[in-house]
């Protein structure tokens, strides 16, 4: 089983029936449409399918950290109190569970504090006004410099491009809806104002798709024209299966340092979706050199992460295997609500030919893609049924969807029942919404 | 009693002993010296009063810190979930407690994660990049930007004015050890490169100062050349009090906007000191343009602060006057640290005409002024002696202090008996080095 394959399934609807009807069928199904649309409305709800935030049952599984580390357990297995200043590198027993998962060897690797999303602005902040490892200049620097974005991605990485006017650069997806490498490495070449990439090598968000082994080699190998550009490795779901098959990454600081180019990659992660969101813990690997540079630049910023919070997470999570057994228990509380997003896409929009969507064997998020120009449309109509759901066009580079068609849908944070409702409204929008488009078209 | 003259006395040498001495019996007090400083070597001791960091005993205060808010106790008084993402503000019922110890109103202060060295070095390098309000543009376009920095100052501040290559400005005190608040306001008039000075407003780092309240109306009101400069105004001890008498400095955000200037300060603390350094809590107060202009850059950076953290807290101190109780045992733990250092101090070098230092009211630190030229040397001879000193001229802009003769003093790390230890090793190494330079010249 390659890694392309097993990564994402697109449902392609097998016949495009909606566009096969007549003008009159269509007209006829636009009034069904609206009835029910119009009933559904009435119904007053409020539901929220926006952001990949955990439930509060998901939650709960971790309620044990909110009377850890205990009243008199405060010293790390290295003798410190944790309740003091110091520790730039993190808890060395909390970077030893993670450094396997992420793939990052213990040295390399430096847990922080509650978010890695700071991390990442950080060090595109640093890099803005500090000279990488390799690089000639600071960014702020360099005429426009740029990222490579594939798309559909993460809003939040977007943000800090377009925060410190870092221009993006979309880069499609290949028909598979794998990254499209031949084209990053055609870009990344091309030109030295390209200084980085944004990826979530496993379970992406929104797509859910993996980077295989091999383009993990390419990325890591590939001639770039910047010599100080950095791959923002976001690994967000290193270990958020949703099936039995636990699917794997390249382990890229391993690769980029076996290509000569051990500079090229910073890792991140998180427990946001492991324990508490936003009260977890976070992680940074990368090659010696950035490190030095990181450390040498936050050194200034803090006189260490909050150490009493890597000690409970020890505490809770106590090893890797502890970590693997808590996201079996998220995967069994998640895997019912996908299941239901999936059955009601299938059930709904299957064969109608105007909608097609991910299957991921992890991560947060279902991808839709609806009929061409319809997407602002579909949002919209929800929302004026109590519906939100991320706002159109979030999956791209300055909020600026091409052809106004992907949706992201977050099936998280609601009970399966309020789930089932805000879907059934979701495929109702997205088929009043195509039936609209093609009687005007 | 004067604000001026409550926050610190300063105990001079009445009588200028050794410089009284002949030849000869400078000479024999040399010999003297050496051999308690040999006897002293021998004991092969490793004391260290470098840094502010509070004792094992002082932690032990807020380990209840440590099981808290406990295994059921997540919801905040407004119904939020502190385990999951969002609140960028920080919990409201932990902004109340702070609110009157910060003289900031609650709707203009924010609480953020454990460190208030983040938030100073977070605002720097935003104002960097991004144009103030009321600026015209951002640092990082300006030539030579500039801070005046009051001496002897926190090395942490010079750090982060070094790290983006802002030039510090040295303001000397008056001769009371006052701020010099006419040279102050002559610079700040004289030349809009100067963005900002950084202030340690009560129980000031290292000598224990405190802003008389018609300083801090003359600095709220001044007319500076930068219609962006701002006070960092570092409230990192503001209920740290060491005596009965709890100084208080005026409400500075309150001062600034009746001044018409509402946008001139920022105000930080945070609890380092209070519960566990490194896990405690930070704040930020400011005006309502800062905050908005501060949280717009912020929010591209995280999702929220560490709630549960706030929470913790807030189920700890329970209140303002929680806060004050805490800070007593504080106090009582504190307080025969610091006045051991006085004993011996004023036992010591008390008459010798080498050396004086402050007496807080407050605050982490004593002052010591040897005699010029020798604080470089004393700190070699403590050294070497097995005693760590804060390096020589670390309290002065780019560790440069003219006079060569400021030594910070950390009494709160150290059991009695070490400091006790130290302490007599210190004076024996400040009269040495000044019978050296005695004979030297």
């Amino acid at each position: 089983m390659g890694h392309e394959w097993c990564s994402t399934r697109r449902r392609s609807a097998p016949v495009d029936e909606f566009s096969a009807l007549g003008s009159e069928a269509l007209q006829a199904l636009r009034e069904e449409l609206r009835k029910d649309y119009a009933h559904f409305q009435d119904r007053g709800l409020k539901l929220d399918l926006t952001r990949g935030k955990p439930s509060a049952e998901q939650l709960d599984f971790s309620n044990e950290l909110l009377g850890l580390p205990g009243a008199q357990d405060f010293k790390a297995a290295d003798g410190t109190d944790t309740r003091n200043y110091g520790g730039l590198h993190g808890l060395p027993e909390l970077r030893e569970i993670f450094s396997p998962l992420l793939q990052v060897p213990v040295d390399q690797l430096l847990a922080s504090d509650n978010s890695s999303l700071s991390l990442m602005h950080d060090l595109v902040m640093h890099a803005m006004l500090f000279a990488l490892p390799g690089g000639e200049t600071r960014w702020v620097d360099v005429q426009r410099p740029a990222f490579l974005c594939p798309v559909p991605g993460y809003d939040r990485h977007f943000s800090i491009c377009e925060k410190f006017g870092i221009e993006m650069i979309p880069v499609e997806p290949t028909e598979d809806g794998l990254l499209d490498i031949d084209e990053v490495e055609r870009l990344a070449a091309s030109d030295p104002r390209i200084k980085g990439i944004w990826l979530v090598p496993k379970y992406s968000n929104p797509t859910g798709v993996t980077v295989s082994d091999r383009t993990a080699e390419r990325l890591a190998g590939m001639t770039t024209a910047a010599p100080d550009f950095r791959i923002f490795w976001d690994d967000a779901y290193s270990v958020h299966h949703l099936t039995d098959h636990r699917v794997t990454v390249a382990p890229i600081v391993q690769l980029c340092a076996e290509a000569g180019k051990a500079d090229r990659v910073f890792v991140l992660g998180s427990t946001s979706k492991i324990t508490f969101a936003g009260a977890g813990v976070s992680f940074l690997g990368s090659s010696p050199a950035n490190l030095q540079w990181y450390l040498g630049h936050i050194a200034k910023r803090t006189i260490g992460p909050d150490k009493t919070n890597h000690l409970r997470h020890v505490r809770f999570l106590q090893d890797s295997e502890g970590v693997q057994k808590l996201m079996e228990r998220h995967r069994d509380n998640l895997a019912p609500k996908f299941a239901k997003v999936q059955e009601i896409l299938a059930a709904e929009l299957g064969g109608t030919g105007v909608a097609s969507w991910t299957e991921a064997f992890g991560g947060y998020f279902i991808s839709l893609d609806v009929l061409d120009g319809t997407a602002s449309e579909v949002i919209r109509l929800a929302k004026e049924a109590g519906i939100a759901l991320t706002p159109a066009g979030s999956t791209y580079p300055y909020g600026k969807d091409p052809r106004d068609r992907n949706i992201r849908l977050a099936p998280s944070f609601p009970p399966v029942a309020d789930l089932d409702t805000a879907m059934r409204g979701v495929v109702l929008c997205v088929k009043l919404a195509a039936v609209e488009k093609l009687l005007e078209g």
